[in-house]
């Protein structure tokens, strides 16, 4: 079999090495323009000529959860799209996720200001029940970071296109739940798949329903969020703040007001990353169980091309 | 029944009017000099007077987790001490170490430093199998930070003087245990109670027993470390570093080392806070099952003045 690795910004040899050690009877290469079609192939972000260039390919596997960038261009048209199916992904979102929460919640920047200014200061200790935070998508990343939340005693709502049930999670489905998820919610965390119905979904109209003093967390994708409208709700005080991993940009343009904003803190998309060995016994498990007559639409992590995700 | 709120630097106010209110029938007062004695007293660092003016004491509830403090006075002879299990304590405890753990484990501190840089940066994940880490101490606490980091997918490793047993922790105990506890451990968070036996626990040697790279989190008692015994492993290049909560002296006198070490992050004493309300209820559910039959004894936080906590 052939199979094609084709990852733009990825250095390709340990991936292709190990690739090989897991599927040593196949052929695996790192594609080049004019290459013999492959039968499977390992991608992100691939240009759209290589896409062209598979006329026979099963499966088109994404190193990342998210398969937005890849929805954007023509596939072909036999092929599965198998996004990571967690991977390591969804404990590092838990932690990432945590980190912020807590970091907000016990005002641990504001001791650290203190501290530099060699001050020991005492701050009245926030109140859990004060800091319900709401998990939008409960996929894998998301239930996880809604049970990870759960267990430190907040109260955690979740939001998910179709209804979903999670303990210890007030669960909020669709278009008609999303005012109530929001209207209940003071830390919001965005985990919802990027499509044409969650794009800007982080707007002033949906921002404005948080609770006074809400707090954002984007760890999904940067055209989730209307920037202008978060900073303007910060800067009018209706929230306090927020914690971005991700940007319609990346990097992030030199210059853009993100950098400085005395309430906003950034990370260069490091929430959640591609661990290589995990990700790489994933694809090739499901290589191997499609090869020995698992149908493709079985596998964890099939995309829907109606749903885009 | 008298009881007396005998809390040094602590607002009494609040406290009294909230045992009243919980405790309606009874006679709640902030204690003065030559008051008459109580039947209970709820107290944080009192005075040696105010113990040596209670001969009917039934028992000196304890405001915080730790009793270090109390037992190094000379207390009613027939008076039991009651430390405060849990009442909120421990999820902050979970929070605390956990945001310590993911900010270590995570580099976030770098990526900050980057990002005030104006510098969008990548830093190759670290592998949590090469990051295990070490709970000294399993009482209420110590248990719910291990079950938190464990849910994170680290490899945790527990320690404590008895022999414990926790689902997802590999536990160590007694001093035979400590060297093979501290050699497996790579972050170490200490959680033991103070008493003379643990008193300059974290010390050149046992810290010189960390994994390369070793991180210490001290969130129990600043007597618990030598702090040049620290100073030193971490300029050594042995230990990465520390986040440290607890001090020998509080506040912090100013001009010591720990305000300005670049690999030492501190915080003034606010890991776990005690929370009034639930303090209060706790106090007082005990004080009303003491008066119904309930053995003093066996109530959840007394301690055993032979160990010391």
């Amino acid at each position: 079999m052939n199979i094609h690795f084709c990852c733009v910004g990825t250095k390709a040899e340990p991936w292709v090495a190990g690739l090989r050690a897991e599927l040593p009877a196949d052929n695996v290469n790192d594609w080049t323009p004019g290459a013999p079609p492959a039968d499977y192939a390992v991608v992100w972000s691939p240009p759209q000529q290589f896409l062209d260039e598979q006329p026979q390919l099963k499966a088109l596997f994404n190193i990342g959860a998210g398969v937005d960038a890849l929805m954007k261009l023509r596939l072909p048209p036999q092929a599965a799209v198998v996004r990571l199916d967690d991977a390591g992904m969804s404990a590092q979102m838990a932690e990432y996720v945590s980190h912020a929460v807590i970091r907000h919640f016990r005002e641990l920047d504001g001791y650290e200001a203190d501290i530099r200014a060699g001050k020991w200061s005492y701050r009245k200790p926030n109140l859990r029940p004060e800091f319900p935070v709401g998990v939008m998508g409960l996929g894998v990343l998301g239930a996880r970071v809604a049970r990870s939340l759960a267990q430190f005693d907040f109260p955690v709502k979740g939001w998910s296109r179709s209804p979903k049930s999670l303990d210890g999670v007030q669960c909020f489905s669709g278009d008609a739940g999303l005012q109530d998820f929001l209207a209940a919610t003071r830390v919001l965390i965005c985990l919802v798949p990027l499509t044409p119905e969650t794009e800007n979904i982080l707007n002033r109209q949906t921002l404005s329903l948080l609770r006074p003093g809400g707090y954002v967390i984007n760890v999904a994708r940067g055209a989730h969020l209307v920037d202008e409208d978060l900073i303007g709700l910060i800067d009018s005080g209706h929230l306090a703040g927020a914690m971005l991993d991700v940007f319609r940009t990346e990097p992030l343009p030199a210059g853009h007001p993100f950098w400085k904003h005395p309430k906003i803190t950034i990370t260069p998309h490091t929430s959640a990353r591609t661990l290589r060995e995990e990700t790489i016994v994933q694809i090739a498990g499901k290589i191997r169980a499609v090869e020995s007559g698992t149908p493709i639409t079985s596998l964890a992590g099939v995309v829907d091309p109606k749903k885009g995700y």
